[in-house]
This record gives C-alpha cells, structure tokens and sequence, in this order.
C-alpha cells in the first residue's frame, strides 16, 4: 500500500471560486502537483490550472480518478457531493465536503478547526464524509470562539454583508459587467442573481422559507452553528444580505455572553484567539473591510464596543458586545477550512 | 406684509445632494421659481439648476438673499447652519435645518411629520430652527413607529448599509470613478472617504469617539431618536456601515417589542403605517433593496418576520420581529421630510 505522502488529493470542482482556492493553498503547502488530481465538469475539461510555479489539468470526473486518493477535498454542488461522496469513500477517501449535503447529518462531523477538531481526528483515516460548513458560520464563530470559550454566548444577533463570489465566478463577473455598464440599464447582464448586484444591497438570493422567513443561508447559519458548538438553546438572529463585493464577508455581529465582562478582558480574549487578526484603530476609522480581509486566511475583528443599549453592573461590565468581522468567505470561509481538515487527519 | 403665499422659499446648498432633491420637490409641489431662492458658496454662484420645466440660477449666500422670506431649508453643513441661522431668523424665517448643528439642542423641535407633527406646528409661523434628523434616524423610526404605537418599542438592534451619497455628490463621483477604474488600483480617487469604495464595505465614515467606540452616525442615530420618541430609555444598538450603493440607505432591523405580537398584527400594523411600503414577497424574494427605494418619497419595509432565536408565547406571539428596510436618504432621510415640516407649518 502506498504511504498516505504518496496517495492523490483530489479536488473535485478544480475550476470554480472555492477549487481554485485550495489548488492555491496545496501548492502553497508543498504538495507536489503529481498527487494532485482537479476533477471538473465535461466542459471544463482540458483547462489548465495554475499551481505553484506548474499548472495542473482539469479531468474529468470518473471513478477511475479517485485510485489511491487519500483525501478528497468537495467544492461543487450538493448534487454533486451526494453523487459522488460513496465513490470517492469507496475508493478509500476520506471527503471534506463544502457543499451543504451532509452538514446537518447526526453521523457526519460539522468541523472548524480551531473549535472542535476532536471531530475531525476521530476517525482517523478511514473513509468517511468530514462537512466544511457554510462559509458564514465559519467565519462567525471563529470570530466568536475566544468568547465563547472565556464567557460564554447566549445570543449572537448578525447582519451579513456578504460577497457575490458566495454564487461563484459567475457572480463576479455580472457584478463586473454591471459595474461597467452603470448607467446603461440595458447592459446590464442578469443570469445569477433576481436582483442588479451592482450599485444595490439586496436579500440574500438562497429561497426564502414560506413560512418562518427565514432564507436558506440563515437558516444554515442557525443550525451549523448550534450543531458546532453542540448548544441547541444558542440563540442565533441572523439577516443575511448581498453587497457589491467581489470576495470576503462582513459581518455587524451583536454577541450576548453568558457573564458579563469588561471590555478590556473582550480585547485581551480576542487578541489571543486562534486566525483571528484584531484590526481596531479608532483613532484613524481602521477596521476590518472586505478588501483587507482578501486572500488571507484569517478572521479580522474590529469595531469592539461595549452594546450602548446594554446596562453594565457597578464594575462597567456588560454581557452584550458589538464587533465588525471582514474574513474571505472562499478561503477561511471555505478552501482554508478544507484544507486545514485534511492535515488535522494527516493526509496533507 | 406679503401673505404667506407670496413669500420666498430660500434653499440654502441648493447645489448639494440634498438640495437639488429639495427644488425637485418644492417644484413638483407647484412652488412658482420667482418664489424659490437657490443659495450656494462662492464657487457655485451661477449655476444653472433645473426647477420643474424651467431653471433657478445659484446666487450668493448673503444676508439680503433672506429678504422677505418665510421658509428657509438649510441643506449644508453644521457650520454654515450655524452661520446663518440667526440671519434667517432676524429676517423672519422659520428654518428647517437638515445639519447636526441644532438637532440636540433642548429648544429646538427635531421632527419627522409622521411621528411628532405637533413638535412643528406649536411655534406658527414665528422665526425659529426646526432640526431635520439624521437620515438613518428618519428611516429607521418611520419604519417603526407603526408598531411602536400598537405594541411599543423596548429595544432596537439596527445593522445599516449606508450609500455613499450621504457624504455628497463627491462621494457619488468618487464611488462611479473607482468602479470604473476597477482592477487599475492607480486609477482609484480617495477624496471623500479614507478607504476604497467601489468593489468594498467599511465602517461609517464619521469620526469615532475613542471612549465608547461609537462613530458619530451611530450616536446620532441613539440621541435623536431618544429625543424624538421622547423615550430617555430606548436602548438603540447600531451599527454604521457604508456600501457601494449611490443613494437609498439599507438596514437590518430587530425590534424588541414592550408587548408580544403575533406575525399577522406585525405586518397588519406596517401595511396602515404611515409613508411605509410593505415589499414583502418571500416566494419571489423580493424585498427592499437600494435600487428599489431610490427617488421614492417612502420607505420599504420587508423581510418581516419573527426574530427566530426568540422565545414564543402559547399564542405562537413573540417580542421580538426582524425587518430589512430601504429608503431613499435624500428624500425621506433628508428633503422631503424637510418639505414635509414646511408643509405642516403652512409655508409651502
């Protein structure tokens, strides 16, 4: 049997916004593009694929690419997870999914590494399904974990600002030809968004539930995030929203912790918090945006301040803070999260 | 002495953002050119500006401009306000003042028509200051002052998307310049606002107090509605953030009510409140957006549902309700709620 720095990582949706991601960061991370394989779509075939200093070539997926993978890294459809996850475990994978197919499955492990990667290692390398989760769910509670695990949360209140690469190259590209065609309504080109993204805010585009009006991504941000930190009475308001951005998410996060702390011990607790970058300089209006947060593969933290609307007791404290976070949503959000679960298991 | 009818209107910035919207609506509203009076600085003496079918030009801002004059709409900044104010009222004219300068002031009136009219009547006709409140004040207590008057209002967490036109018709330039020079960093003008904002999102522009990290939008939006509710102990929880929008402001809104509400009396309060717009449809998503709001003189209101991490009565009734909200915020937000208050107090 070859030694597990031997067997193939497959990377099945090489060529979109989250595939070519993590081709960027198994090259970053030494993986010899010979191990490498970057599966795709029929049309897709053929493309080639910067990796590292070489390329790698799109193929086609078949079963026959999935011989002697170790790992096999997900990030395309949920169809397309459901399709092929069983061939890729037959093969002897263990699959780090992105898609949301298995996310909220009770056997399959919901996993962020810097919180609960006993849930990732378990299994060692026996095939299975390991679910990254939504892009936001990441990034709130990796802002969020260092709180967490200093004071407790009770209630996470968010507004998303999210990015339209969230819908894939496509999106950025309309979001592109929109802006350039700015004031001539008729070129503007709408095929994956209802709504002009361009110069516009608009409600995150995933269907909305007829009858709790909640839309598919809150939803997602509601359930991964109680399953992740294994607390169903967590109380979660999220509204999420589409913004003008090619990558990156932001997030207005109000947090109600379990005891009430002083802001000085928030400041300490997230300054020492695992990929979370604290970026807070009132003094200059520096916080986290967007544009700072792309590709890298942090958290960034601003915007720190005790909830106005909050009583504090005698000491000043409060047990409700308001942060802005800017995090890229393909990377941390997706490709980052997926590749550090392949080398928690070692197979990276 | 010339009635009422036969006075001059001045409007002082005529050529910014807000008041070029301010002869759009004085003129629509049948306000003859011969009584309008286009006050500017210097550099704009003589500029041309559309009125209705015809044109008023742009003179200098001069005590004699306030002859006989009876409405005076201040739409510059705090300190021309503070300038010209008392030459406005020694002439004999009610202000009604857009800036920040008087809006806290413990005798001067700050007005939404919807909410406090009688604030604007009690003084007739007789020279004082009238504050128009901040934009996102105006908005967001519109949006809520139907529930606010059937179940009460205990708390409010407010999360804005924020266009840059906000900041004037500069920041609307120096938005379409830089997505136009989108990928040509070289290319990108920062005048108005320290970071990028096309293709970005950052945390309002306005200076941050270094004690409490509230920007000065989101104190604006607590005082002024405190004041305007008269309610000292409303807890506002906001957070401001700008998007690449050119006008219409956006929020994500979570009302914690003083009584529980079911769903149907929530949407039923909102559908008969006053200058609210109910765009609601979850089967097609199709809510407020930016795009939607801009040159309307309402505000949307959609989204509206039950905050999910709340707790729920035997009646299925909760405290607490989500809205996403959008509105023009050089129309309500600023002129026309400033043309409203002339109304009311039978200048116009």
């Amino acid at each position: 049997m070859p030694s597990e720095s031997q067997k193939s990582v497959v990377v099945l949706g090489a060529t979109g916004a989250v595939g070519r991601e993590v081709l960027l960061l198994l090259a970053g991370r030494g993986v010899p593009s010979e191990r490498v394989r970057a599966l795709a779509s029929e049309r897709s075939v053929g493309m080639i694929l910067p990796y590292g200093n070489g390329v790698v070539i799109a193929e086609a997926t078949r079963a026959e690419a999935f011989a002697n993978v170790g790992l096999a890294i997900f990030a395309a459809s949920a169809e397309l997870s459901r399709e092929w996850a069983p061939v890729a475990m037959c093969a002897g994978a263990v699959v780090v999914d992105n898609s949301s197919a298995f996310r909220m499955s009770p056997d399959v492990a919901l996993v962020v590494p810097e919180i609960n990667p006993e849930e990732a290692t378990l299994g060692g390398h026996s095939p299975r399904i390991i679910a990254n989760p939504n892009c936001s769910t990441i990034i709130l509670l990796v802002a969020l974990q260092a709180l967490r695990a200093r004071f407790g949360v009770r209630a996470i209140d968010v507004a998303t600002y999210q990015a339209v690469s969230g819908a894939g190259l496509e999106a950025i590209e309309e979001l592109r030809a929109q802006a350039r065609a700015e004031g001539q309504s008729s070129g503007l080109s709408r095929k994956v968004f209802r709504e002009p993204c361009a110069f516009n805010v608009f409600s995150h585009d995933s269907a909305v539930n007829l009858d709790d009006g909640l839309n598919g991504e809150e939803r997602k941000v509601i359930d991964e995030s109680r399953k992740i930190w294994n607390d169903p009475s967590l109380r979660v308001t999220p509204t999420c929203v589409r913004v003008p951005v090619v990558r990156a998410h932001t997030m207005a996060v109000t947090v109600q912790l379990e005891r009430a702390a002083a802001e000085a011990d928030v400041r300490d607790a997230l300054h020492g918090a695992s990929c979370v970058t604290v970026v807070d300089d009132r003094a200059n209006n520096a916080f986290p945006t967007p544009l700072k947060a792309t590709s890298r593969d942090d958290v960034l933290v601003g915007r720190i301040r005790p909830d106005p609307g909050a009583a504090r007791d005698s000491a000043g404290r409060t047990d409700r803070y308001c942060l802005l976070v800017s995090s890229d949503q393909l990377r941390k959000g997706a490709a980052t999260n997926a590749v550090q679960i392949g080398e928690l298991i070692g197979l990276l």
